[in-house]
């Protein structure tokens, strides 16, 4: 028992071996859907993994892609831990700078990148220190400065489909990705053969996405954010259909897909499921095959929950975690003496972060290191540990302030009920200081957002004299409604239990919200140019 | 993420958590049925295995249980391998020399009995050479010339509720489970805490057994037997509510506690589920809420699925594996394009033994060591791996006749679908040798099994002057129906494709078929006692 390792090698002949005949799918911006089997997709990751030590790929070295949500992408997910080099999914949504930091700090020899990112990739390629070869998707190579460069289909013409995969030790590094880090640079999170096997495993449980063979799954969570929250690997183990958006798809080709392809399980951003959802008021779409679409991210306003539930029969779910959790820490939890509560109750359950998933410790402490009571009043920061939770970040400096005694201290603020399940009341450093209380951003948040008139809001502390910092609301209006003025609004809060001192001192209507690379409300942004934002905005009368 | 260890405390501290209120039921002989919760179940493991110091079982040692499936079984499932002890579920069928012998080569210090088999316990007393304590269920010591002897109630009343579980290193062993050996000496398998987390973590999955807080599990396979198919650990972790059947529970007893207490899974020896299937027909039970059935020890007939579909919506699962296995190595599976099958091609593929579960590695080999070809036809002996696969028994040279190269060899032979499905043909020591060739004694029996009239059938090789050996089968009748003869037998068996030759010499029927203490029928009993067998029964005419 003891010399054998969980590696993603077991992952990937599972399907190849047993459910070959399964289909994995990818939208085309042109032209048809590309399809093709396990069978196929097992053979060009075993092609493409041999290929690595002809055009230099050494073992143990770094292979960082900028691509988007395809079978290529699921290709290179485990061609390159599987040859024993570690994937690093870069984020093709970062600054040139940040871009070139997380490759430099990676220590990436290679970069694979989709043809439409050549401006992008040739505009870093000067900062990058230590690649010494790129390999873009297609059948051949483009005009370009870059150089050695391949063709993504010549590794595949060439590589060896008989190719075997070397034993990997379970705690040797299969992939990495980088936080989008709040101040400074990114920072690296190192995931081991081990952790990732253990993290599909658990999402597997049928407790908690029951991810299965018989499912058709629709990634719209990046690839490149967190391993889009570890699905590709479970699903890759189960022999799940996979639909991928492709390139840049928007909520009508989400939607299309669904539809079309019948989708069982579908997963996001709360800001995407929300552009579905306003899409779908004005155009029909079938999305009933769904049994579940799990959005995360930011919280999911409960008006979000009741809209798919009451108009779609579609159950929204939710879990919570981070780059350092591999993602997933936490899922919603139902109990089995809470089925037969109604749908107000049951929604106000499901709005919650969830209980740990199999596998994972938490604990919520006060500024003193208690333990919170389970009351749902008090909040402390959130700690996590388990066998995929990182205990470190790579070369970092930064490592002591977030790991401490093997736990990770998540930044993320929460009050417990007597259930044991959280309720994320803020970003540690979103909450606001007003007076010597704190405000919950996110509470103002999802009250603003379920009022009918508002599609999307977002509320930050704007620095003030006297009560340190006041909230301010940025909001987006629903075309669809009429627009709420500063009085309804504020009735609209009060009415819905929130605290007259904790009113916004401002409502803001902005055309958009600004947005970070992973789809969440750019909060730091709104704070540094908090005055430009207003000003550009239309203030409710 | 190196030092985070796969243990059982991280298991049962996960429904003392977030799942208290969840219950756990055992039938008792007399009196009304015990209840209790989660709460008090993770409070009593605490009690009981902190007081394991007290009574003289050192860190490190091993704990013998002669125990019925009950809460306090389970109890000692955890309590004992949380506190750093080793737990040996004791086969509390084996022979009085056997079970001694289990205890002795364990090394075990401790024995927890219940006291209906105080006379059990006495007898071998004498036999065993490391123990140094008795305990024995409930409130009080009954007269008795063990000693020390302790009331498990006395253990509970006394010990720490808060006591602390060490931290254990996952490959530290957590229990130990002995093969009811054919020829000589049971021999010991030792299960890893890092065992048993990883085969709970597979069985939970949605495409495996999918445990789910929401069942409630009905255990038919004893604790003693294989950890109950790994089944207690699994679903503790999740919460599942238990209903145990306690001690010695005959078919209607099972069928009542399913009716009772809605059981949703329940899993046990298909000799059981025939039992259960012939009380159904002359006595109603409601057992609707089985959404499975999981029967295994033995090829389950096709008759018996259909039955159970047909009569009461329920589907029969099955699955494969060993005491080597932790047990589960395979698992049933109707793949996505085969769902809509008509019944019974879907049971075609049910009554076979299924595909690995995620994280096994099996392969097929013919006499030559070549992995057969998927033709169905051609067959060779199984071999499995994997993380919760043994590689070794305890203290035994007969270890390297059964694990090779990290492979459990298992004995059984096998034919492999295109699909990559199993079906196991026989034993390898229970195939029958006529002429040059091979007779499958499961064939024979699951068609015979298939006949209308008859209840349980098994078949054996007797010993031929010109043949080698020649198929003898021993029937049970089943009462409601007319005894079919010789020759209708031979007709039937024809006429589902059995060839001529391996049609049986002779049809005798006993009012019993002897069985093994896990329920199995005893094949090496008949064997050796063949003589006696035929001479006690009737042959058809």
């Amino acid at each position: 028992m003891s010399d054998y390792n969980l590696n993603l090698k077991r992952i990937v002949e599972r399907p190849e071996r047993y459910f070959p005949r399964n289909e994995l799918l990818t939208r085309a911006d042109d032209g048809p859907i590309f399809r093709y089997t396990y069978r196929e997709y097992c053979s060009r990751v075993r092609r493409v993994a041999s290929a690595l030590d002809r055009i230099g790929v050494a073992a143990g070295d770094r292979v960082a892609t900028l691509m988007w949500n395809n079978h290529q992408h699921l290709e290179l997910y485990f061609a390159v831990p599987c040859a024993g080099r570690v994937l690093h999914t870069a984020n093709l949504r970062l600054s040139d700078e940040h871009l070139a930091y997380t490759i430099n700090h990676a220590g990436d020899t290679a970069v694979f990148f989709s043809p439409d990112l050549l401006t992008q990739v040739e505009s870093i390629a000067p900062l990058l220190k230590t690649v010494k070869v790129y390999v873009v998707l297609g059948e051949g190579v483009p005009d370009t400065t870059l150089a050695p460069i391949y063709a993504y289909e010549d590794l595949v013409a060439h590589g060896d489909p008989g190719y075997e995969f070397p034993e990997i030790d379970e705690r040797a590094p299969a992939s990495m990705c980088f936080t989008s880090a709040t101040t400074g640079n990114p920072k690296c999170v190192v995931y081991s053969h081990r952790g990732i096997y253990l993290h599909s495993q658990a999402i597997c449980n049928a407790d908690i996405m029951a991810i299965s063979q018989y499912d058709t799954i629709l990634p719209i969570s990046p690839m490149f954010h967190v391993n889009s929250w570890g699905v590709p690997f479970a699903g890759v183990w189960m022999g799940s259909k996979f639909v991928f958006p492709g390139q840049r798809p928007h909520a009508e080709d989400l939607l299309k897909l669904i539809d079309e392809h019948r989708a069982s399980f579908c997963y996001g951003a709360v800001t995407v499921g929300i552009d579905m959802m306003n899409l779908l008021e004005r155009q029909p779409f079938d999305i009933t095959s769904l049994r579940a679409l799990m959005l995360g991210g930011s919280a999911t306003p409960a008006s979000v929950m009741h809209y798919f539930r009451e108009r779609h029969g579609v159950i929204v779910y939710t879990a919570w975690g981070s780059t350092e959790c591999a993602p997933i820490a936490t899922a919603v939890c139902i109990k089995r003496d809470q089925r037969d509560l109604d749908l107000t109750d049951e929604i106000a359950i499901r709005v919650r972060q969830g209980l740990p998933v199999p596998g994972v410790e938490m604990k919520v402490l006060d500024d003193d290191g208690h333990a919170v009571p389970w009351d749902d009043k008090a909040v402390g920061e959130v700690y996590v540990r388990g066998p995929w939770i990182a205990t470190s970040y790579l070369n970092e400096p930064r490592s002591k302030e977030s790991f401490i005694d093997g736990w990770w201290k998540s930044g993320d603020i929460a009050a417990v009920n007597t259930d044991g399940v959280i309720r994320l009341v803020d970003r540690a450093k979103d909450l606001i200081k007003s007076g010597g209380e704190w405000i919950s951003s996110v509470d103002l948040e999802n009250t603003l957002m379920a009022h009918a008139g508002i599609r999307e809001a977002t509320v930050v502390g704007q620095p003030h004299e006297k009560w340190i910092e006041r909230p301010i609301a940025f909001l987006v209006a629903d075309p669809a409604a009429p627009r709420p003025g500063d009085a309804e609004l504020r009735e609209h809060l009060s009415a819905h239990g929130i605290a007259r001192w904790w009113l916004p001192d401002r409502f803001v209507f902005l055309d958009a919200l600004p947005k970070t690379g992973v789809g969440k409300f750019d909060k730091k942004l709104l704070r540094q140019q908090i005055d430009a934002y207003v000003a550009q905005g239309s203030v409710a009368a």
